[in-house]
């Protein structure tokens, strides 16, 4: 019997961290855990004032990476015969982003020192904090006059959740942290930096997934931006420029090696490979399987899109997308992000604040989720029946609009309007707002023939699954595993670890030998088809009156069309009573 | 001791009707009692697949009269030493409207008749009724091509809530019924008409108000529209039009004398007398005390707005306002009728299908409504902190745009959004739909120096008198009296007696008598007048581009207004608490 080999990876999400232990070979998954963070509220330190703060603790990092890391290592030698921790033969760590911290001269995060212990702005900025809009539109309105090659990588806007916004706003709000910091860092890039003991900014080793994304860096102009540029945002945020390194990697290679600390801490022998890190987003792609063609969607509390294109062909600058980065996903590719900033975080919303008692009993009556009960209920609805409209923007439009000074909005109620009916609207408004993004890659020659699906959402529910597949009119198909961020990561740490330890060459070797999709799939139904496209076009004249500049109308025909569908819907479904 | 004397009013609202015994020298209201309509819904008979369905059932009408009357007669002997029910000298009787029923021959419902006793194109087609929006609009288009001056008077537009809508309608989907019956009779005559045996089309005495204001009578054109303006809708209504007499009485008038059948059912005396019936907002707003300069608001499931112009000064036409009619609500005042098409059922949709069980929970554990939890709740908000805009169209807008094919809108809503905000916007959009109505009323002519409130809604929830008096900067009242419809019917009682029988000798009389305001007023808060202006321009541009034709605007400011909005009142907040 062979000897089996395992990777481990690790996905830091917004409220926990997840370890899983999976087998190289096959990609079966052996041991997992998860480590829920303990500041704030679900792991988000919030500011009952400003909607827009939101922070989290270092200290729920490291916690989180010890904890979670045993327990996978315990679950893995539970569940498998013969399983041995010295298999592990990598590490691998995707995590949100933006999610930079400030960091002392030697790599400390000011967040595990004493004296910020109470500061938000010392801790880490998580990826949805939106505190800095202002700080994002001035640097939009920079670069769009000095710098306009920075904007065409970022889709035109930079956003207020990425790195040098927020650098940029605690440089205002709170000099005392800015002076304290010695540089910046992604989360993505600190936990291989304490993993492998470089921490230190000299050495640490930065993702180009972070960097390019989020950060504004690229090859074309030398890496992070030039002094000039962020001098003339603010004179001291050139000094942020000094501390950053000309280079960036991608992941795969490796960012060190194991230390003999966190060897210990974790139970794992010391000197693996530990995968330069990415987003949780871009390593869940590439462990859904994504390539030429294929669009993964990451539908979790945000939704996260990602594809790539060959590099060979080449690709214009695509206006709204968050970024478009050389190798950020796969080698040899462009890597494309785009995403939704609210999906599941909508429903929950609904359901927390907006459900009403006699659903809640109906769900605890028959043990079923309230999600549950207000699916099955909608799944009774045809297109068009309900009469409403939402447009899905109640965390702000991420791609194409890149605005988060957008706000929701729900159209079409009437006295007879039921929670079942507006928690499709606001399915169907993601789904409009997933079809957005579609359009605008196609649009530009990225051409999706394949929509593979990953995260809760997606296995759970079919209907939503069934309404994205009739809303873009594309087959939808489902990852084989639950957790493809942690899995990708778990196939970085297998290429970072290299064939000289039994792991692979490439990153498709290990797609190939590790990934899967489900055997269910949702494809179009005609009619619903036609429907959603009906439907679309509201969506679409809502979107760009409220979310563009230069559209003007008259709404006049909006209710009355929505009013004109529903009854004609509805005298169908009396006829099809008859 | 004198012997007091005492007036019966009866006010059919949607789900009940109420009696009322009041005594006419000083208003005193001395017994009430409500019937509760058995058929359908609350009284109202619904259809599952057609949401503008609403019918009642007549005999509804007939077992709450009795029942009420006797009810009220009851609780005014339990209360009032020394009270007879001889002493009673007259009946009025206020209803919904336009709720008109097809009758037969000698004036009876069809509804009655077993025949049809299972048809709701039979029943009484109640004002909230929208099955005929297809015919409004045609009759609003043949009206401005060959009757321009039949639209003017009812601002422009002709409603499917009014009767020659639903009896075209009715003509349509069912010529069976429509060929049964003789002629239509509006519930706010066939009362009357049963009370004093005047049920047969020739003898009917109808109520201008009625006729003026749903079914385009005005001395104008002698009464009701001619025979070739309705043939040119369809050649059956013109038949209809020969049912119909061409004078229409004004209330306060003796529609004739109690029958003794009545008599005996309500246990009074025969041949009091028995004023001309009026709609519920009309002889409400004379309950309120209504006069030139003051506006009466009836705040209920829907909204009624009632002012009165002198006729010495002339009236132009006002647009959009759904009625002026000459002696609908006052002699020799024009009566001026606008309304919104849903107030109080908004706020009761919100809190049926909209609410959480936790604060369902909370609200029972504290013994308190619902509406009175979100109420406390919603008053901690300040004006625009929410950053939430809702239009008031959940069931159409009655005034100024006249369109039923409208519906609701919410819009900034965002992943922290909570329910007391939702009901709080949902409150400040009727305010807004309030002020539009009053700009308008201003604007052409009429002025509105005080605005009087009545209904439930109005004495129970300060916070929204105050929301309503800090978004039209207006002092707001409310009426003495709980019951101003059936106050207002008990007054025109008394003058339909006459002084002859101990009653008034006209209808400022019996307000002087018997009407009159509380003293708990709510005056305009300057810093809220100032912060529901900006919300106001917002809401108007909303209103304007989904509610007329021919405004077109880019809205791309909307969601950030708000937004900014609510960002300076919350750190303005913020500085408050430090």
């Amino acid at each position: 019997m062979n000897k089996r080999r395992f990777a481990l990876g690790f996905d830091y999400g917004t409220n926990s961290v997840r370890a899983l232990v999976v087998d190289i070979a096959t990609g079966e998954e052996v041991g997992t855990s998860v480590y829920g963070y303990r500041a704030g509220v679900d792991g988000v330190i919030v500011d009952p004032v400003d909607p827009n703060l939101a922070r989290q603790d270092p200290q729920d990092y490291l916690d989180g990476l010890e904890i979670s890391g045993r327990g996978a290592i315990e679950a893995a030698r539970a569940n498998t015969p013969g399983f041995d921790a010295d298999q592990i033969i990598g590490i691998g760590v995707d995590t949100t982003g933006s999610t930079p911290m400030p960091v002392d001269d030697e790599g400390m995060p000011l967040g595990l020192d004493p004296r910020f212990a109470e500061n938000p702005n010392a801790m880490a900025w998580l990826w949805k904090d939106h505190t800095s809009y202002e700080e994002a539109q001035a640097i939009t309105a920079k670069a769009a006059k000095i710098r306009p090659e920075f904007l065409a990588k970022c889709g035109g806007a930079y956003s207020s959740e990425w790195f040098w916004s927020k650098i940029w706003h605690c440089l205002k709000v709170d000099p005392e942290v800015f002076e304290a910091a010695y540089t910046w860092v992604e989360l993505a890039d600190i936990i291989p930096g304490f993993l492998t003991g470089t921490l230190a900014p000299d050495r640490l080793k930065r993702s180009v997934c972070a960097a390019g994304h989020k950060a504004m860096f690229n090859d074309g102009w030398s890496g992070y931006p030039d002094k000039d540029f962020l001098a003339a945002l603010d004179p001291n945020l050139a000094r942020v420029r000094e501390s950053l390194p000309d280079t960036a990697y991608a992941a795969g290679e490796s960012a060190g090696l194991l230390t003999e600390e966190w060897a210990k801490r974790l139970g794992l022998r010391p000197n693996i490979a530990v995968s330069v890190g990415a987003f949780d987003a871009h390593m869940g792609a590439v462990g859904a399987g994504v390539k030429e063609g294929t669009l993964v969607k990451i539908i979790g509390t945000s939704t996260c899109d990602i594809a790539v294109a060959s590099k060979e062909t080449g690709l214009p600058d695509v206006p709204g997308v968050c970024g478009i980065v050389d190798g950020s996903v796969l080698p040899n590719h462009f890597g494309l992000e785009a995403g939704q900033s609210a999906v599941g975080d909508i429903f929950n919303w609904f359901v927390r604040h907006c459900v009403p008692g006699n659903y809640e009993e109906e769900a605890k009556q028959r043990g079923i989720d309230i999600h549950q009960l207000l699916t099955e209920k909608a799944e009774r609805l045809k297109p068009g029946e309900s009469g409403l409209m939402a447009l899905d923007w109640n965390n702000g439009n991420r791609t194409i609009l890149v605005d988060v000074r957008l706000s929701g909005l729900m159209l079409g109620q009437t006295l007879q309007t039921k929670p079942e009916e507006i928690y499709r609207a606001l399915i169907e408004g993601t789904a409009y707002g997933a079809k957005v993004i579609i359009d605008r890659l196609e649009e530009y020659g990225v051409h999706i023939d394949e929509i593979v699906n990953c995260g809760g959402i997606a296995e759970k529910n079919d209907m939503l699954m069934q309404i994205y597949a009739d809303v873009t009119n594309r087959t939808m198909r489902i990852s084989r595993s639950a957790q493809t961020p942690a899995l990708g990561a778990a196939m970085f740490a297998a290429v970072a670890a290299g064939t000289e330890n039994g792991g692979y060459a490439s990153v498709e070797e290990a797609q190939a030998a590790m990934g899967g999709l489900k055997d269910k799939l949702f494809t179009p139904i005609p009619a619903n088809v036609e429907t959603y496209g009906q439907l679309f076009a509201i969506y679409k004249e809502l979107h760009d009156i409220f979310g563009t500049q230069n559209y003007s109308a008259n709404l006049y025909h909006i209710m009355k069309e929505l009013l004109d569908l529903r009854d004609a819907i509805r005298g169908k479904n009396n006829q099809d009573c008859l």
